[in-house]
């Protein structure tokens, strides 16, 4: 099977649709499907950059005002002078910056927020993207290769993991509130599991367990949805096959496909979809 | 009905023991469930504060392996030279501590890395714990009162909120993909809806939208899971009353009470679980 490439990218609506070969019982179906938008948002305060915030498209003025009143920068929508999207040329990365303008007593205290936080990306362009995002991971991170010697993983397997996640799950049972991960073998055995409240930190877990010991899996499951991070993560770590039991976002299956990763999601009882590298994955 | 105060906290395990008033169809029953365990971690490097993540207990070495090589610290375990929960006498905080120590090039790095990180919680003590956590916003925050003057809040006022949610979650139907929040009236009327990718973004659209049109609201409701940041956020915005339709971490519990913010989890069609706050709600 050969991977499709995603649509074109278009920012300014919620959903994007995206290519992906659905396999239900024995049929596999070359088909399109909508995927939940997903794009960095800078926040800027007075012209710098204040927070990078990975966002669905939309409504991006109140979650900039929502995001700095819980970072305690302002205290109501007095101390905002002024809130927009960045009026650059460039539409393609405008749109996923706004501009604030403290005034007041919240305006003072700018310059001295934004020294606290210069470890934030220091972009070079008008604005981010999903694209320059990826292209910024590019220039540092190779993309996994598919070795002709490294072993086409049956769908069996995948259709699999589900139930042995699930059988694992202790936690869960009891709370209903936990997340959980784990990296498997090309055969689906289960190396390493962890559950948190945390989705990351589920995944960082079971990624350490791992490279603690020196280890290494082919195969990440995750018991929820997938964005990007969820993919980075993968890709840093050397697992080149990702399957998620709900969906993924549309910059996490970008990702996929620039770094070489395959991704699987939906992962139900009745089929499952591929949105990237199916060239890992057999249907025999 | 009055608060019950949450349980002793027992951070070395992945769940906690936490008292709820159960209603389930004309029933209220005062009992226990175990809700998972949510518990700032601290991450040094050579002693320094790198990274605080809000995590389930359990596995920290491995997250904090995890989360360094996420974030391009190190890129093997060779980098490692010892990873440690803090050997502090005050075990209390101690054991939300993992020391890091890295070597070679990785090693060489530190200095440079820890000062673009130099806004991280500066913390006094030798960890953090939940109760620290809630200590340092209480100093600057104070709790929401319960206001005799303000509207109680029928339950089958937040039992219809579900669907009335569902009914504006256009996108969510189509990709699966989004979460959901929305601020309510003290009747359950609904005056703000957002869906996102991030859970806590769509917190923040809410917000934010309300406080740009300078009104307010009574209820936040959210499509899943409540951890402590969402209870912070309701609290820093002064609504009073969070309801989800899943489950509450520990700390979200823990600092509900500390807030003055009523807390209902498991918002489904057969009851709800009240956590905190059960004075501005009524059964009848």
């Amino acid at each position: 099977m050969a991977d499709e490439s995603v649509a074109p990218q278009d920012s300014l609506t919620p959903t994007r649709r995206v290519d992906v070969i659905r396999v239900a019982g024995g049929t596999v179906t070359h088909t399109t499907d909508v995927a939940a938008a997903e794009e960095p948002l800078d926040v800027r305060l007075h012209g710098k950059s204040f927070a990078v915030i990975m966002r669905t498209p939309g409504d991006d003025k109140a979650l900039a005002a929502g995001f700095l009143q819980a970072e305690r920068i302002i205290r109501s929508f007095d101390d905002v002078g002024a809130i927009e999207h960045c009026k650059h040329p460039d539409q393609r990365t405008a749109h996923h910056v706004v501009d604030v303008y403290l005034v007041g007593g919240a305006a003072s205290r700018v310059p001295a927020m934004l020294e606290q936080r210069r470890q934030v990306i220091a972009n070079s362009s008008c604005g981010v993207c999903g694209r320059s995002t990826i292209d910024e991971l590019l220039v540092e991170l190779a993309p996994l290769r598919v070795d002709p010697r490294e072993p086409v993983v049956p769908l069996d397997v995948i259709r699999a993991l589900p139930d042995r996640l699930r059988a694992r799950q202790s936690t869960f049972e009891e709370t209903g509130g936990l997340h959980a991960a784990a990296i498997c073998s090309a055969g689906g055995e289960i190396l390493a599991v962890a559950e948190d409240v945390g989705r990351h930190n589920a995944v960082d877990k079971v990624i350490g367990r791992l490279m603690m010991t020196g280890s290494s899996g082919r195969i990440l499951i995750v018991s929820g949805r997938v964005a990007f991070e969820i993919v980075q993560k993968a890709w840093i770590a050397g697992i080149p096959i990702v399957a998620a039991i709900s969906a993924p976002t549309s910059l996490a299956i970008d990702l996929a496909h620039a770094a070489g990763v395959t991704l699987v999601g939906f992962l139900r009882p009745g089929g499952l979809n591929i949105y990237a590298g199916a060239a890992r994955l057999s249907t025999e």
